[in-house]
């Protein structure tokens, strides 16, 4: 396994993969590996001849007041994992070489970046889209690989390789959880314990909703109003928001109808957590 | 010579060329061609081993209030004269060939497109730079070609092909001109023939301005006001802006130094005509 920090050489060796006719799985990471990048980077083992692993904490895709400093960059471990796993590059460029001085181009999904984490964390999305661009420009994938999890982040960049034509296929893979179900996520290292014990209930309220459509619930205000009841009951938690929304669209839905996704983010204490859960509504 | 629709076949095409090992030349238009277009063509069919001439009236480009509708769409014309001068393929697609249903991405240049045309012409360089993103992902250039009559717009393509690492040489020729000094352009076919006759006053003022400059002037707002002054003594011409600017930032200069820009943009009645100069200042 190499290291790649250059972006140039980075594009030289994908480059000269792709004229050799190998397929490029590419699992794009803020690094501080959990089970989550492990499946991901398991997938695209299994269907690629190379897998590039990046590693890249972005400073574009937060705000000014999150946790860009403070983010996790356990760089040596992360090596480690990725070798074990048969990964056969990680790409893991410094910002000014992604960003060199006079840097200016933006790449932005309007629509589908509008709402949720959109609202939330302004920039966010266009600063992943605009990264993710320059990844996919530097590894050339065949495949790229994201967890479900950041659902929307991962509808964001199917659309973007849709929409630009990019010859790449974007596999959305399902969220791994802790044993009480909370989905893994490298800001789960934030929780102190008692915080973290709340968190899991973001797993159990979703898990509730479903349970309550699969009985024949059909009203989202209601279904959201009990999630949200469910969360509130953690003093620690606030709640950003709980949806039910069109899982193609992510627009918001009122009864019901084909593939939905309830959509949770919440602060726990000082820690921003996010999950969600897919249903098909018949 | 073949013309291309489907942007997925010109992908086809261009993906096969270049597995080939063959160049390709693209030159980007919104057809109409004059002689400003025959001469970059001249260029690709030179240094290239294909080359693409792209025909799109891009509507992303254009504003609300602006000429779209009846912009020239001479296509046949077009052909023609792409055939003579040895072009392999017009890639022509149909707007919603190019932006299907649901498109949302947009590619932008932040700072290069920020004063001047993008202050006139809110959104254009947006629009500019996503169908330039989408032409080149479907025709693979080795090579592009623009004309310096469009100088911000060539520098704002430059800023993008290299932000985004885009392994293509992206060439700016220089303006062709009619006889009396109007730079070529598409739109030259809107002005009535007394208008005509007071476009022409655009380039003679950026010669005036240009010869001053060579003479010892170095003084900016001098040369602004002349160039404005000059231009005012056409009764139907209204100054949309003057600026003498860095060659690369677009930055407006006050004491000239190093390579300088000469920008013009009027209204010649209903149509809107730019023009510029480059100065080495020593």
């Amino acid at each position: 396994m190499k290291v790649i920090r250059p972006p140039d050489r980075m594009i030289s060796v994908s480059r000269k993969l792709t004229h050799q006719g190998k397929t490029i799985g590419v699992v794009p990471t803020m690094g501080a590996l959990h089970e989550g990048h492990r499946s991901l980077i398991q997938a695209s083992v299994r269907q690629n001849d190379l897998t590039i692993l990046t590693v890249f904490v972005n400073p574009l895709q937060f705000g000014p007041s999150e946790d860009f400093s403070r983010y996790p960059r356990p760089f040596r471990k992360d090596c480690r994992i990725a070798k074990e796993l048969g990964v056969d590059f990680i790409f893991a460029p410094h910002a000014q070489q992604l960003y060199p001085k006079g840097f200016q181009t933006v790449v932005e999904v309007t629509a589908l970046s509008k709402r949720w984490e959109g609202l939330s964390r302004p920039g966010h999305f266009r600063g992943v889209t605009t990264v993710v661009s320059l990844l996919f420009q530097c590894t050339q994938p065949t495949r790229a690989y994201f967890g479900q999890k950041d659902y929307q982040q991962a509808l964001v960049i199917q659309r973007l390789v849709q929409d630009m034509r990019w010859p790449i296929k974007v596999s959305i893979l399902p969220t791994i959880r802790e044993a009480d179900g909370l989905a893994m996520s490298s800001r789960n290292v934030y929780l102190k314990s008692n915080q973290r014990q709340q968190a899991a209930s973001i797993y159990t309220a979703l898990r509730t909703a479903l349970e309550r459509i699969r009985m024949g619930e059909r009203n989202a205000a209601v279904l959201t109003d009990s999630v949200r009841r469910m969360l509130l009951e953690n003093a620690d938690l606030r709640i950003d928001y709980v949806a039910l929304v069109d899982a193609k669209t992510l627009e918001p839905v009122w009864k019901l109808h084909g593939r939905v996704a309830i959509l949770v983010a919440v602060w726990v204490g000082k820690t921003r957590l996010i999950d969600n859960l897919l249903v098909d509504v018949p």
